[in-house]
């Protein structure tokens, strides 16, 4: 059986039986999913998609970063190349490579995720290897051709409730104008994730500036004017629902510089001259400063996403570019990184700030003590590489007991792997639904309590937290 | 039921029958409390706490910090303001708000702690909440204006065999010649505090030697009067109970000048020009090492307490001043910190410095290999945000295994709640014989070995390292 | 009972009958020990073990920095003195006092270890202690006296398969070509462990290098000739059976520095001024690249272990020397500090690094994520103060979900112990079975997988990946 209904629950029978009576409680909420990557354009022009390998090996960097570690080249898992060079085209030979490596994602969250989906989308009910390889691919196939397995009709079987995507302010956010047209009743929310226009390091900054100043008839290059572009463009992806603004930097540095020192610096990172690594870094840590001003006027979450190593594989990078599976954590500080901001707006309960990390270490000395204190704080879930049961059991063995469940958010899946989401919302539930389970068979919490808790972590955070 | 009688014990059935015998043989051991910050006062005075709220919210810094991190203002939990600033002063009306988010504490040990005192001292059986929230705060009132609930009876009640204070060494210690005085049986011992004279930064300085001076007749002002005035108030201490001394410094650094180097640090740090915080640390870190020096004339256990950010949010301080919930951990180094020290001291035998942490990584990658190794160091218990089920059962995980049990000390509730005493001291034992249930139900420790080494943890280890 | 059938497998029934069966595919496979300190000559010479302290005690850093740590000077422990001052000689003296403090071992792998090796090897089936000492002393010592536990016999009787030694360069293998001249039928390797000639900071470097020039012919103060040197050397070592490289830095630190800049890096190590810290460090990590270009042309695994701050105690280190139990782990960074060598080799397909760490924090932040996209590299088990129960178990729950299990390279003992060599496999099979049996009873992987999974953990994928 790929998906058994005790999956992930506690192994201790008692434990077990309360674990399934939370769980029945919140197992078929509605799905809210405050931050992502999912394409608009599948929700837009609601297309078939492609086919088996091109929905589930092809756009997965957690799956063919794994392939690629045991020596398979990503060209013949049909990964492009930059330089339009040879990849692999055939859907089954892609999926046949993958299903003869489908051992490699014993206990990790991949083989989850894709075993609920096989399950619960096509009705797979033997373990994916090379000698059903092609069965599955057919199957899956078939099912993809079907009408009630485009976008729109799986978005509606998944029951969700509201999903957000995340773009940048360059971006018209076209597909957004075509889903709202298209009278559709399913809620797609954009995000406003301005890294090509805060980051002086980000690939064509100027350019991205210069663009900017043509799409909101502000002066991009004056500081002033500069900001002003800002509001505009969150003001336009407020219209099409925008509630939060994401920043994926290298750290959480932020910066509260007086008026004529950001004024300097912002001349210097937008000038002609090469841009120093340290005028980089005030800049981005600046602009979150900044961001946190506008969210107090304009509302808008602000959600920080620090301590990824991007493309730490410089020849995978030259070869194919981005999100390749090659971004590596560091150790992050928050504790001196937060505090220019928070010295400025901690202390706002108007405002809402979602720190995330890729540095579990920080968790129980940082992360938890922060927003167990400040007001304007709130911790975002295990992220990318601890979006993972152990992960989340980390997460919230850490913070718990400093921060409490209210000062969390409840889950984001975070994932561009469309058929991922369910599967992804549901390890979530049932590790909050052990975590809760335990504390309740430990006498730590009463289990009518529990359940609040559990319809809380699933469903009642997230619309609050983020305003959905 | 508040305080179920197998709460906190694993949840196997095997593994919680061994960890109910084990618990059977320490639940009712004497409390010896060596380290924690209860008030003198109560026990010299002996007068009744003034009402709930001023008991369990007001002065709670775990409890007031969670509300004020989720927008209720300090104010209105009766915190008071520096600038004299209105306050909620009606106890009945902060406790109704305490109540009414007594939800946000699920999870945390506070709510053990608290649930604890509410069920065993005022025999309450209901959870806490907005619908009985005067009923609560009526039966603990009554209870409170009780003979039996003033301090020294509580004191009797919680079997606390000794207790130990903290205080500066500018302080007279007039609460504890009263209380001996007083003739009554009570065991309520010192420890010796430098921070306001040994930290350039702490505020008020050098008025702080000035009065170091003028109560010691030394020339505080030269390094050896200085010093020399230290050892008068350790002796002055020790004569009042004391057996340890207390350093909490932003770092682990510590130095060993020669002493024309530390003569002439000393002169910079105790002149009139600001002091450099290169100097502040090194003098901090010189310090160390010399109260170690000191350690081995007097006996004074030496405890190191490193690696709080304190006052974090600076209006927050200003309104309200220090231990506001504001103090954040840090990174914390030991494996070159404490070099200086150890080379001079470590390999003593008659010296005991007990290390506690904020940052759980030292755990087993560098406390537990130096506690394991150096004859001079002992492990402290885990500390303040980490005080809870899970940062013991981690502390345990993490130590175990290189330091052993016999290379730590015992709990420390490290308090200034004091009705959580006993309710502290409970969690850990009973963290601590759920682990060793585990031991023994996996074989890795017999049944009669782990009981002794319960009772160790309970209550010998505690006496035997910091000699009380 | 000494050595319980049950030991360490997870307390939960269901779980635990989970485990023993997949323990039983595994237990009795043979030992493949692809890394470890064991001394070639005992296999040589294949003369008996003097006695049960110089067996157990005496060699043994886990056991004497244990007691040292509680006061009891290594000298009454006979470990020798660089001065030749006087230790105990008596095997029974030591013998008793280590009997005597065998409580400081509850809950350690030591105590693990040597009960194994008690119950197993000697039919010892009593805890030892101060009472038994005697008896137990008396019964190992007949044993040790007998044929059948001499080296070779143990070897034999313990089903080592291969076992690795670790050599200097500038080692003869004169015990390698005498157990090859034997004609026992033993598998003994060699390793190529060139710390003594790459690491400037070396006692002797200098010494070292014109000791290897005489070995090979060449002229290794010339960095061409140098390289040339250890090339050779890495042949000759092959010819005894070597199939990896070792590497035990300071730091994760690589470089790759341009030929120009490497030669007059060298020249600058090798001269005859002081070499600075940053240029050792320079060439150590320089030097690990060039032997990662060697190991693509002659296959050897390269293994590095970094993070060791050796020798700690300065006044230990001048009385007894190194490997006295006075190394602690430090803080490791490996993301910035592996890119050089990655950058140039990490993609390589025929090449494979194996990652170690004392710094767990590293294991999700770092070294899966690294792991799970290189395909050069490898992680290398739970390592030193880490190789323990809990430790193991880090491991796994902290690197599976990220790098699978097939990035990591199943067990190394990494002992001079010999009599816990079964016992340190056994420990490693029995937490990799509780940790497989745990998968499957929460339904993230089926039984027959896990059953796989064990056996390449406790076999198959040593011998694969240290081509053994």
């Amino acid at each position: 059986m790929l998906n058994h209904p005790d999956r992930l629950l506690p192994a201790d029978p008692n434990v077990r039986a309360v674990a399934r009576r939370l769980l029945a409680e919140v197992e078929h909420l509605p799905i809210v999913s405050p931050h992502g990557h999912t394409d608009p354009r599948w929700y837009a022009e609601n297309a078939a998609f492609p086919d088996p390998a091109r929905l589930f090996v092809v756009p997965d960097h957690y799956v063919f970063r794994m392939l690629y570690s045991q020596g398979v080249p990503l060209e013949a898992l049909g990964v492009p190349r930059r330089d339009g060079g040879a990849t692999e085209q055939d859907g089954r030979a892609i999926w046949r490579l993958f299903a003869a490596h489908y051992h490699l994602f014993r206990g990790t969250p991949t083989r989850l995720w894709l075993d609920h989906a096989f399950a619960t989308l096509f009705g797979l009910e033997e373990r994916l290897g090379p000698d059903n390889a092609d069965r599955h691919y057919d199957i899956i196939a078939e099912h993809l051709a079907r009408d009630d397995y485009r976008p729109r009709a799986l978005f509606e079987r998944f029951n969700i409730e509201v999903i957000a995507t995340t773009e940048s302010p360059l971006d018209e956010l076209k597909w957004h104008a075509m889903i709202r047209e298209s009278g559709w009743g399913g809620r797609v929310v954009t995000a406003y994730r301005p890294d090509p226009v805060v980051d002086p390091a980000f690939e064509g900054f100027r350019d991205n500036l210069a663009k900017l100043g043509d799409m909101t008839g502000e002066d991009t290059f004056s500081y002033q004017g500069y900001l002003e572009a800002h509001r505009k463009r969150r003001a336009f992806f407020k219209s099409f629902g925008a509630t939060s603004s994401d920043h994926g930097h290298p750290t959480a540095a932020t910066f509260d510089l007086d008026p004529v020192e950001a004024e300097a610096l912002f001349r210097r990172v937008t000038g002609n001259a090469p841009v120093s690594a340290e005028d980089a870094e005030l800049f981005r840590g600046q602009m979150l400063t900044e961001m946190a001003a506008m969210s107090l006027d304009d509302g808008l979450v602000l959600q920080i996403h620090p301590g990824a190593l991007r493309n730490h594989n410089g020849a995978v990078f030259a070869r194919h570019g981005r999100d390749m599976g090659a971004d590596v954590p560091t150790a992050t500080d928050y504790v001196h990184a937060l505090r220019p901001l928070l010295e400025r707006f901690g202390n706002e309960t108007d405002l809402t700030v979602v720190l995330f990390t890729l540095d579990e270490t920080a968790y129980a000395r940082e992360l938890a003590p922060l927003a167990g204190h400040y007001p304007a704080l709130r911790l975002g879930p295990a992220w990318w590489f601890h979006d993972s049961p152990e992960g989340m059991k980390r997460f919230r063995e850490m913070t718990t007991e400093t921060a409490g469940f209210y000062n969390t958010v409840g889950f984001n899946d975070d994932t561009r792997a469309f058929p991922s989401i369910p599967a992804r919302h549901n390890v979530a539930r049932r590790i909050d639904c052990g975590f809760l389970a335990n504390l309740v068979c430990e006498h730590r919490l009463d289990e009518d309590e529990a359940a609040e808790v559990a319809r809380d972590l699933a469903y009642g955070l997230a619309k609050r937290a983020y305003k959905l």
